[in-house]
């Protein structure tokens, strides 16, 4: 029997370098799930910064296009972080993503590494669970061009800078006038990214059907500019009024010294990120375990 | 010219009784408008509770359900308790809904009193925006017998005995169990309830587009068991697993004494409550006045 | 070497009747502790509903004014709730506490049982931390007379009826209104009672050395209605303007169906109740281990 | 009569250039005030930058410290930035301070500027309400030395850089491990700051008469991590564990760039700032009036 999956690309933690021991662990880890991809019948290809950091020159290195033209799947080996690194990168192509946590559970890395094998061999042979996830496109115009442009799954924020105090910044919402807000920044967030730094700032958690971004102040002057949430048809400016220094990061990608007019664009990109969880898997329980609920602290 | 609205059906505040010079000022109110309407060409009737409290009996009196077979429109005159009341009695008929505040500005009586004939002239004639709003139909079943039934437009409450404790509640979705929550009350909200007793206990405010409801802890005792939007497709069902005299409320109507197992199932209902309001309403124009936002307050 | 505490009073989880093997097993820690006791060169006597529960006849049986009277330490083998209930009535005598838990670590209850001899037995030798808290005295005033008067070491609370909605309450400070409030209820906590009921309605928490009480709303209307720390030496009234099916409660003792008018009145006590707790003891390092900070949660 | 303070010193806003006509109403406003106070029988100096500013020669020009050893009152015309920013240098002097804003209410700033003499002429005879504020003492260790020092009357403030992620921050009190914190950042409010950038961050607002300090996470990772009220005795320390690009911030007073493993250290000043309010004033009143209690809005 053969895997549903010809060709499976293998992406590794390459954002941060990792060295010595840690990087042989890492290495010594992909190698055996290199393999056991093999048996399962499928070709194996390396995400090429994984290839290049892990030092693992037997498989293909492919970049992030060529994963998305010519691979399957794409098997994420880390966190949360990589994933997101890596999906926002391969959305255009549709190519799904399965994705093994190293170290604790991850809202999307859902799988154990530990005992990998027995989750993924029925996942290999189709029995999955998909999940899609909307993507948000987001720029930043200045004086009516774009200097800043880029995906975004969890979120795109607008913040002050380090010394500076507040921002004021003003909201529309598809071309309608909704608030100006004084604040330490906005974050609007996906359902993916409201369990993230949403959820910090004070924001609802959404579920990943919900077709909607919630908007969430930081530290608002006004106490009743509470958390908001709105449909991802919209398309939401956010122009800075007031404040030096400020920011627009876009899942961390940083466009810093905005200018007071900038206008940061958000709308939902004609893509989705395309998730695959082990059969029987449900976002409440990820959340529950996550969460820690039910376990009686106080 | 004529209505676009053949037959209006005029409903005051009826469900609090009105003495004194309250109802007579009332009466004066319902009788400006309902000449109004005959100016414009339409025929008038009277929600039935609403003639007998302002005693005018020159307007044929209509109960809920006559007003839905027969009539083009409700015109209601009061505030957003009047409107949702209606609102849920008529949502099975399609009737639209206008509503004048005779107070203070409402999230959904928008038109006030003053003046009202400018505004409501081009409406009658066809000049309006609709906005429809989702409707929640819950009930509570002990033991596999459905014991209390009703819609409700803002929100579903469980919550706890007035000198009781905490009460327990296990959460499903769609059958899929979420958490066990110990807190004063869960409130489930749909859109038109996230500006109410939602966003008093925490929750986000929600677009009226959205499709969803929010869940709401009411002060609870697990810090993460924060409130989360769900999908309104789905089936919530909310269990009574401990606590002392617990009470179910859908928009205020209430079944008190919950028995430990009672289930509150909580479903989007077919119909839709349809609102009209005036050419260029925008929902974060009445947010942004009900809220006060830049007011310049601290 | 004899105990610095000669008479030492054992009271366990009495308030709740327990039954069949937990009641033998509750026995058997009482009769271990109490033989502890006694090589320690102690006198040993029973609280009376502890001795009543436990089946217990061989010690002296006392009520809670006879402890107070004859001995030198009460030792509390339950939660939280068996400690301030005995610690209130206590207070006026000055008997020093010390909490040991049977199950899960408590704010006030901090000496697991497992092991109890290592800790207790420098404790009873001198070798302790001696840590007081504030106690509240709340009445409630009807007409001039006060009709409900108990003591608190959590927090008082003014509640809404299960079905009857918001209650709205007049909030004074040593006679100089503060606000009206419309909300679910109002909690005045101490220190110790923050990090419980308080805290679940998103109040701060207080260290036990802050001469105040925070005042908490529940669900408040008006959203700047925040949480707010007042002196403990003022007197805080609070009034019940409107609202059906009101009630007071003072550390869970309640006074049910509040008319309006009705004035719940809050001062410090003279007394305060005196925890001891293992030397090197300190209030952040329960507070961690309580609320789980640093275990690497989301 | 002559006035209890015989030689007042004027200062206002004089930390922003005010140009134009801003600057000639200023001068106007500032030159009503000067005479009088000369009718009341005071001298009267001028703050040597508000002299500047507003190009006003004909009064003697001093510096803060002048004031403080020549001046028996200093009356802060501005808001409450102005009132903060002198406070904090009069402190050591114990000079009282009156404030007069030119806009709105401030929580300091409590005199309107209409009518002012009405207000001023009884609390120049001495019937006043005196209000003692606690100032924090802050400064930066590095290294085992003091490379930043500055009083604070609102807070400190430790966040992170614009576009780097959250910081992990250390907490200690009186060098007891408290716990270690990622969030945006963590402010140390006085109860004068409570009701400042603590409040918009979650923070408890807290009476003058507190003597404490609330620690406020913004945005924590952590749910769990919640405002808590310290004892002023204490000695706070926050660590710099991880993050780039953090600041600290007393008052705005800044330092930027802090290493890992710099300490702020926070302790209660052996100095108050002394306002003076007219008779009758309690903080009530303008904590109502400020936050808009009891005005109706939803």
């Amino acid at each position: 029997m053969t895997s549903h999956f010809r060709h499976v690309a293998l992406i590794g933690k390459y954002q941060y370098a990792v060295s010595g021991s840690g990087a042989a662990g890492s290495r010594q880890v992909l190698e055996d799930i290199a393999q056991f991809l093999l048996t399962q019948g499928c070709d194996v290809s390396m995400e090429e910064h994984t290839a290049a950091t892990a030092e693992m020159t037997q498989y293909e290195a492919l970049d992030a296009d060529a994963i998305g033209t010519q691979c399957d799947l794409g098997l994420v080996v880390g966190g949360d972080g990589t994933m997101l690194s890596i999906g926002r990168r391969l959305a255009r192509y549709g190519t799904p993503l399965i994705g093994i946590n190293q170290g604790r559970l991850g809202f999307v890395t859902d799988i154990p590494l530990e005992n990998y094998q027995a989750t993924l061999t029925p996942m290999l042979h189709g029995e999955y669970e998909e999940d899609h996830r909307p993507l948000m496109h987001a720029r930043v115009v200045r004086e009516g061009h774009t200097v800043f442009d880029a995906f975004a799954m969890n979120d795109v924020v607008v913040n002050r800078g380090a010394t500076s105090g507040m921002v004021e910044l003003r909201v529309e919402v598809d071309g309608h006038f909704v608030a100006n807000q004084r604040a330490d920044g906005l974050i609007i967030a996906s359902p993916t990214g409201s369990t993230a730094y949403a959820l910090s700032a004070g924001g609802p958690m959404m579920h990943p059907s919900i077709p909607g971004w919630v908007l969430v102040p930081i530290a608002p002057h006004t106490l009743s500019n509470r958390p908001i949430v709105l449909a991802d048809i919209a398309e939401i400016a956010i122009e800075l009024v007031s404040g030096r220094d400020a920011s627009a990061n876009f899942d961390m990608q940083s466009l810093a010294s905005l200018l007071h007019g900038d206008r940061i664009l958000v709308r939902r990109s004609e893509y989705c990120v395309r998730f695959l969880h082990p059969r029987g898997w449900n976002y409440f329980d990820t959340l529950r375990k996550k969460l820690r609920w039910n376990e009686g602290g106080s």
